[in-house]
């Protein structure tokens, strides 16, 4: 019988965005000028003083592997930014350097979860966590979210996930990709159902500091057992360098340690001196945060006249999720004719929702405000004219 | 009930390696000078013209994701090395730039192997593949191999390990921790006999480069279906780079796509750019791998005369696999005691082996000259005087 992929791999579904994002790469590299709103990333690059962390550590800083948990000055700068933005106290030893939130996702999720535990996450929500489940043999509850309750989980929809069974429930406030927040009280009323739940509570902060219209909390603040997330990828704008952070509750953390020694053994290590640097970069930050929340606006104001009327709130990240269903009831077919003929690549909602997303389209903003422009111009002329 | 990690979890041993090259960081970071023989990492840092291409990517190269299967440059870099090193025909697209070794394993278990699968590992042998396989929930079945056979598994133990029921055979040549090789016949019919009996075949091919006695081949040569793992950790000493590569089969193409995509997104864009240029530092990386053959020929002379003289050949790689039998019967023990005593980090034998390890220590000599040096002084004065 010939070799053929494992059951469970056949069953992981394709990363849509990085199937657009592969697209639009070889779309451009043959010459063509693509308009990026796939892939959420930054498109300004990593900060001025990023890279000049990263230069100086060139010039014969150690570059070998550090320890699995990172580089401790690291990660008493991570403790120190708790305290700082949300006075909260937090060991160094329980934050563990990752390559990237994806290997905070990997590990957490292995070291939570065995074959057959069940995990909420919302629906839409971001694909890989999905993705990872099905590698782990970890089963998903879909609780699903619309326009109606702002894309996000109500009180008793988490109730009632907790009472079917759950092991786990994991959340991300701002929300992909629809950029929905959960207020501070609404954060810490899920924290607190999981924690009296027994349930574990994996809170995904990736976009936390992309706030626009509410403050941010942290899932400690009110669960000390939640598992917190965070990367350097999105605020701090270095998605390439793969570096990310989980803070995880002691009973976790050397399981945590061992996972990450074995399935990682460590996180790059110019990253890690790069991004200790990314802490001094605020002021950098900001002026890009001012130009995610302009464009934000601009695409608010201008794609309803373009038949994209119904958006998703984008409290914060980069995201606008629109409802393209009175455009098609393809979207997959949409975002790819999107991106061959008008150039603009987006990500068509099945990533995000395999039940509804056949309407939706998400739209990043991260690009620069001329990337808007262009991107709302070409679909002035690409899609159908409103009447 | 108290939230506890998961049951695969909490059977995911420590990666002793790790634990021992922190305590050798805490012990150096606290003043002392310690030698460090634990890590199988080159200490020498990068080649020159890897740090220079990355100087280079620094002033403004895109720094975002890559696609997920890596930088087709590199792809295509590393293709060509194939063909001139081995005389074996690779195309591009089957090559996947994963985040070091580590990331080739994850992703090339998930793809090849479902729970309770099972796949055939030398015994000694890396550490992280059992661990990794314990997550998967993959069962290995032990090939117990020692000294008789030169720490290589015979034909005969191979073709028994098929009778018994194997998904997959994963084999190092240069081996971890015992540095043997087998020779390219004996690796042709390893390879030939798991492609006759439809098993998996995981050539892990990271020490390539590093041989001393005999030529190397590469599983390709034999076996077409053959996946092969290598990484520019070890001969290329970009172990912090996290950078490594995976060679598959037209048919796990789309899959380790897939599970690259969620359980990665890409690969340390930085560190793809800089390994590209690994490629043309070849007369510093032969300089590098006379000092390890320099290293390995001072220890087989000084070892034995300090009561360490069963040693494995290490015909490659650069690690030494001790028998510390008349030492002690707890090499554990033995190697932390030798940590904190002596300063010369090693990593106990019970790392590579869960059955037999009490009786080894493995040594790795990448380091310089000096460091052996001042390491044969200090085991001269810590063993017990030989008789």
């Amino acid at each position: 019988m010939p070799l053929k992929p494992s059951a469970r791999a056949a069953k992981v579904q394709p990363f849509i965005v990085m199937d657009f994002f592969r697209e639009a790469n070889a779309l451009a590299a043959a010459g063509h000028d693509v308009v990026h709103m796939s892939a959420g990333q930054p498109a300004g690059g990593p900060p001025r003083k990023v890279v000049e962390a990263a230069r100086a550590a060139l010039d014969g800083a150690y570059m070998g592997y550090t320890d699995s948990l990172g580089l401790m000055s690291l990660r008493e700068r991570i403790a120190a930014h708790y305290d700082a933005a949300y006075g909260v106290s937090v060991n160094p030893a329980n934050i563990a350097i990752t390559t990237g939130s994806s290997a905070s996702f990997v590990i957490g999720f292995t070291a939570c979860f065995d074959q057959g535990d069940q995990v909420g996450l919302t629906m839409p929500g971001y694909p890989a966590y999905r993705n990872i489940f099905e590698a782990l043999g970890i089963r998903v509850k879909d609780i699903a979210v619309d326009a109606r309750s702002r894309w996000a989980p109500t009180h008793a929809q988490i109730e009632q996930a907790c009472d079917e069974g759950l092991n786990g429930l994991l959340l991300a406030s701002p929300a992909n990709p629809t950029g929905t927040m959960l207020s501070p009280d609404a954060l810490a009323d899920v924290a607190a159902t999981c924690a009296k739940r027994d349930v574990w509570f994996i809170s995904d902060e990736i976009y936390h500091g992309l706030n626009y219209e509410m403050p941010q909390a942290c899932a400690l603040s009110t669960n000390r057992q939640a598992i917190v997330i965070n990367s350097f990828s999105k605020y701090y704008c270095m998605t390439g360098w793969r570096i990310g952070w989980m803070i995880v509750p002691e009973v976790l953390r050397r399981t945590v340690e061992c996972l990450s020694q074995s399935l990682y053994i460590s996180a790059p290590t110019l990253s890690q001196y790069a991004a200790i640097a990314a802490f001094d970069a605020t002021e950098e930050l900001e002026e890009r945060k001012a130009g995610y929340r302009a464009n934000r606006d601009f695409l608010l104001k201008e794609l309803p006249g373009l038949g994209m009327g119904n958006l998703s709130p984008a409290d914060g990240a980069f995201y606008l999720y629109a409802d393209v269903g009175n455009l098609t009831n393809d979207s997959y077919a949409f975002a790819r004719q999107m991106l061959n003929e008008a150039h603009v690549a987006a990500t068509p909602g099945a990533d995000f929702d395999t039940q509804r997303g056949n309407r939706f389209i998400r739209l990043s903003f991260a690009g620069s405000m001329q990337d808007m422009e262009k991107a709302v111009e070409r679909l002035a002329k690409w899609l159908p004219k409103q009447g």
